[in-house]
């Protein structure tokens, strides 16, 4: 066990772009557990976009990080010391410590993972809150009935890429969006969705439309405007709108310019009876027995497939959760902490 | 029974506010009915915002009104004349036989009403398609829970008046906005909402907030931007939008200037976990027994007022229409069309 421990705490609040001074690396003393506590050593950080709402202090569902606290996120861990009866050194749980190589636990919260049954980076990911997040949001919100069209963005993402294979399971037709060619030809070549159209062609708005010829009656709404005016004209009377991310938004510092669209917006949800419903996973936490049941079966099956993509070090976590927040990551977004 | 009946046809399609010259009044001879017919007088001519979607051909739930055709709606008639077993002269029915003095039918859609229950105009009304629309949308969509803030808008109106206290009935805190001094004194101390807020104050969004004190949970959308840049603050997690009209939209012929308000609309549909929904009423016609059970007791209780706004004969149907969008009206619009 290393003597020093290290950990990236939230140096300033970022106005746009992160930049990586507004991360701080620091070292610390590897913590010993006290009495019921056990001593984590990180494996795997999972990198997401909803950190991004955690480093700003404007309104939102959870309280933000604050300046020189740790930054917070999904981990898997192995126990290295335990003073707690129900954990063991060697055993290896899903926890919730953050952006560190170490950290205390009373136990509360955490999940024992077992690597006979999946890569434990999974719990991270296609089994973990980014897979449960499609599956509620996709069944709970948009509840695609088969042969209609489902549309999602940041398609080949933690999130999108189950949304669309959920979608074509339940027997509808799924569309991707994505950034790029190769990231498109992924979608649709390995994950086997319908289509998947690239936001950057110049013709996008036309390529989706094309895409959706009996039009949109699910948008799994994952990264905002501009992405957004390019559906709005393509829903069906009764489409579902789960609002689950806005990635293409969190660096905004000031509203676009006009014309201002709300009222285009509104009209549509009117004419066409819309729903447009934000959420985010724990609102659907009574639904995770059916998760749990339904997700490995499916991958086991091979009708659900994933990619990760791993970055190396805790001390590359900022520049490629910045890189994330612009699309450069390709796959769920991991960093390897520790082998 | 005179010889020359009389229908307003729809002249030209209007661009922005609708124009008397939009409409035509004509003549034609009174119809006679054929075997299994009626023939109807109208009695009432019940006016909706809803129309002036009808006069534009711009995609909508309901295909428009032809130029040249009669514009439509809401009708209680008098059967003057019957082959139909089903139907008696002397009868009164609820119809949709739009804006003339006579009309054929087979009968199909009608509804024999009783004077002896409610004044007839009332099927127009309290105890028609705009009590409905509020019934439906608030219960439905809306879900208010005891002590929750209900806020609606166009409060003194058909539908909005009937939201506010359907919502004091449930226990809520009803909170309206309506335009001008004489309909928020109505809508607070004669229909018994806890606030009511005049949306042409300058001050305006700041006495929504004053009247909010806990935020709001449902908002029963009747009139669009600028109206709703008001409450998208206030609104607490959880909050539920339905989405049933946006008058002040309807005669708009572009979108308003910048900057673009979408990505904030969807920014607090994602933190707060907002749901927005758009509906019409017959959307919810599996609800109509329920209503027409709680309805009638509601009134008898005294539990739900009601305000009917006249006007006089046909002719004077378009210039009532006109005003009706621009908020003219005290109540709910009724032309009385004969005696």
């Amino acid at each position: 066990m290393p003597e020093t421990a290290r950990r990236i705490v939230l140096a300033s609040r970022p106005v746009g772009e992160p930049k990586p001074s507004d991360f701080r690396l620091e070292e610390f003393p590897v913590p010993q557990p006290g009495p019921g506590q056990l001593l984590l050593q990180t494996k795997w950080l999972s990198l997401d976009p909803y950190m991004r709402g955690r480093m700003s202090d404007a309104p939102s569902y959870a309280k933000p990080v604050g300046i020189g606290e740790v930054m917070e996120g999904g981990t898997v861990g192995e126990v290295v010391a335990s003073n707690n009866d129900s954990y063991k050194p060697g055993e290896v749980v899903l926890a919730h410590t953050g952006w560190q190589t170490h950290a205390l636990s009373n136990g509360a919260g955490l999940r024992k993972l077992d690597p006979r049954v999946a890569p434990v980076s999974t719990a991270l990911g296609v089994l973990g809150m980014p897979g449960m997040t499609a599956y509620t949001g996709l069944l709970e919100i948009g509840k695609p009935q088969a042969s209609e069209t489902v549309v999602v963005s940041a398609a080949s993402g933690a999130v999108g890429s189950v949304v669309g294979q959920i979608a074509k399971i339940k027997g509808a037709r799924a569309v991707g969006i994505a950034g790029g060619p190769d990231k498109c030809r992924y979608v649709k070549d390995e994950l086997g969705f319908d289509e998947c159209v690239d936001h950057r062609a110049a013709d996008f708005p036309d390529k989706l439309k094309a895409a959706c010829p009996k039009g949109t009656d699910v948008y799994f709404e994952n990264v905002g405007v501009p992405v957004f005016d390019a559906v709005l004209p393509l829903f069906n009377p009764f489409a579902r709108i789960p609002v689950c991310g806005l990635i293409a938004q969190y660096n905004a510092t000031e509203l676009p310019p006009g014309p201002n669209r709300l009222p285009l917006l509104m009209r549509n949800v009117l004419t066409k009876r819309l729903l447009i419903r934000g959420f985010i996973v724990t609102d659907f936490a009574a639904k995770f027995p059916d998760f749990i049941r339904d997700m490995p079966q499916w991958i086991k099956d091979g009708r659900i497939k994933y990619r990760e993509d791993i970055a190396e070090g805790l001390e590359n976590a900022p520049q490629t959760f910045i890189g994330l927040l612009k699309g450069k990551n390709f796959g769920k977004q991991l960093v390897r902490i520790a082998e």
